[in-house]
């Protein structure tokens, strides 16, 4: 079912130096969580299917990532005000020796931040502290939640947990959503379960059957869960920081779902009410199975596929995350822009041409920036490289001598592109 | 395609005396709404297909809703601190004789509430105030909401519309859910499309080139319009109060799109991830047709439907409204609850049995009450009355005398029931 891992053509970015610091600007994120591993081996041996342990014994491996210093500034920054984004929900945990669970919100202070002294008290208290969302609270893990999005094409959300020496968070539980936990500090030690097959024991089997494998996560660790596997984690000797890299993957049903989305602005028969009342009473079943074979039949014509993989695109690229960081700084360089720039992609991203008659678009990280059908070449150039010169690109109709200026400056302006600075082993398109 | 209108065995709780005032009971929204036109004649010559106007030369016929006196204590009651809920967003909306929009949210004040004063004034400069969510804002409307939903089965909002004389709120639009308009006060000119067949031309012809047919709705009168028909309207020399009761019905895509769901729970290839990388490639096309073949196979299994029916009707339950009020009177009056005491329904509203080999439970109004399976027959006999004396229950399990009075009160406590006043025309279960 899990095609092979398709390698980038790029080449990576870190060997471009750079005065614009692009935090985790890994151009393949998934490289990078899965080292010394490659995206290619875990994808045929562990990407749903079983879990995996990267123990690399270097402690400093996710140094560039948030740390224990930055939680409780991120805690009182990034959290004021009321919450008004569900999954945003950041709480307090605890499970006791009995496996008692208790768990509350953060108090609310009069000034609208978070109480940090209560905080502190819960916690000390064994309570662990539990960030969701930390892909809009951070530019770096923001930065690598792209990155893995461009490679996986599939949305990434990540969490972060702080456990008090010698505690547990959550008891045994099942994620529906792939995770790749990344310990940042301290030693954990988790259990997962095993031995399990996904495609048939799926939620299925009670909690208390299951087999557990204990694995120690030690700090600049990796472990991949697969969803629908029971885990649970206890501190140790030493408090525990990690993120939790959460794969909310695109499934065969969510495309089935968009195309089902797009035949019904097509077909009235699909978008036609059901029959007032019909909550008392049986589904006309002829009429169910003649639409589930008009379906079937409709899916045999491979544009209703295209045209829901290209929603699915669209949500992808509209998932909202903290801006990426050096783009006023960027501004500041657009005077200095002329033909022999050297222009690059600000950061890694999912990204892509739309085509119409009437115009084109390349369009990221929730902007476009659309224009004539003749500026269409060009794009494909600016969104299959990551740096290139300016007058590299192809030639924009019959305009005058600064449309690609103009364009690559445009590009500037929405945050695709920034002006780079030379790189040393030569100047060719990447 | 639609069902033929189903009566409903219950005979209207209007006959019944009630010290405890329950606004807008109608026990059928919908007769109450098309008045002098049969819910039957609606469905079968209007339901999805033409709009329909009823008038009524009957001004004060919507008197138990909302009126002009309480829209601004509804702003400011209603709307103070933060939104939340994205469809909660009120705003103020003005069309200028030359097409032009202008619509901005309402200002809110230091104190958290919005700036009425500024609002008079947008009122007075032609702008129309739209109040959404009118169902959560509102017993009385949240009544009527839940009357039509037991009728109808498909979900129901409503807005508010208030526009100054001589003045237009939205210019030519269309909407896409269903939309009964009420006239609560003074006269507004709709201009409705006509001759539309949705079947073939939903949202594809250009607005301008529509066919527009001109109604006049006065004070107490109703107009129905399908979803996907355009309109627009415009007060005329008073201003003029509707409120907006929006049909978001449940479609033959959405009953699939549930299937789906389900499928994938109980399918490992539905459940599986789209491969990684999978927007730069064509989907397997062999893939989806199977997968599609499988779906269509799978709804010609009843069960499926019926589950996924079910799902719907656990959406339609979950849908907030402001409290149907009368509960604190209600629970005043629990101490003369004995076996002859008289019980009816608190309100008319979707409700239903699920059983289940564990247990049974009476799910309503995003509440529900379970219990051991042999509660069923008493349950289902609940479900099934409008009105009732308590010793009128079928025997429950063998337990002691009270089960019967024990089980009212709980409902009593979770609002499904209420105890009521002596009939006049007798005690018989209704």
């Amino acid at each position: 079912m899990v095609d092979g891992y398709r390698t980038r053509e790029e080449k990576p970015m870190a060997r471009i130096r750079s005065e614009i610091e692009t935090p985790v600007a890994h151009s393949d994120g998934l490289e990078w969580l899965l080292h010394p591993i490659t995206p290619a081996d875990f994808l045929h041996t562990a990407w749903e299917q079983q879990p995996l342990l990267i123990s690399r014994a270097q402690r400093d491996y996710f140094q560039d990532l948030p740390g224990l210093d930055e939680v409780d500034e991120m805690i009182t920054t990034t959290m004021s005000g009321r919450r008004i984004v569900e999954d945003d929900a950041s709480r307090l945990v605890r499970t006791d020796d009995k496996g008692r669970i208790s768990q509350r919100d953060f108090r609310i202070t009069r000034a609208g931040v978070p109480d940090i002294q209560d905080i502190y008290q819960a916690y000390h208290e064994g309570h662990t502290i539990v960030l969701n969302g930390i892909h809009r609270r951070s530019s770096k893990v923001a930065n690598l939640s792209r990155a893995l999005e461009a490679t996986l094409h599939h949305p990434v959300g990540v969490n972060l947990y702080l456990t008090p020496r010698h505690s547990q968070g959550f008891d045994l539980h099942v994620d529906d959503h792939d995770v790749f936990i990344l310990q940042l500090h301290g030693t954990k030690v988790w259990h997962v379960a095993s031995g399990l097959s996904p495609a048939t024991e799926h939620g299925k089997r009670p909690l208390s059957d299951i087999e557990l494998r204990t694995m120690t996560l030690e700090s600049g660790d990796s472990l991949y869960i697969p969803r629908g596997f029971p885990h649970r984690a206890q501190a140790t000797a030493t408090s525990s920081l990690h993120l939790t890299v959460g794969v909310h993957a695109f499934r065969w049903a969510d495309l089935m779902t968009e195309a089902l989305r797009l035949l019904a602005d097509d077909d009235a028969e699909f978008r036609s009410a059901l029959p007032p009342g019909f909550l008392d009473r049986e589904i006309d079943p002829e009429n169910v199975a003649r639409l589930g074979n008009q379906l079937a039949h409709a899916l045999t014509d491979e544009s209703l596929a295209r045209r829901a993989r290209q929603s699915l695109g669209a949500r992808l690229i509209g998932a909202g995350k903290a801006a990426p960081g050096g783009h006023f700084r960027s501004l500041d360089r657009l005077a200095r822009l002329s033909d022999d720039s050297l222009v690059r992609r600000t950061r890694t991203m999912y990204h892509r041409i739309r085509s119409g008659p009437a115009d084109v678009a390349i369009e990221f990280d929730g902007n476009f920036v659309s224009g004539p059908p003749f500026l269409e070449d060009a794009l494909r150039f600016i969104a299959d490289h990551e740096l290139f010169r300016v007058d590299e690109l192809p030639e924009i109709g019959n305009f005058h001598s600064k449309a690609k200026t103009d364009l690559v400056s445009r590009l500037i302006r929405e945050g695709f592109l920034a002006v780079a600075d030379e790189a040393p082993e030569g100047n060719h398109a990447t």
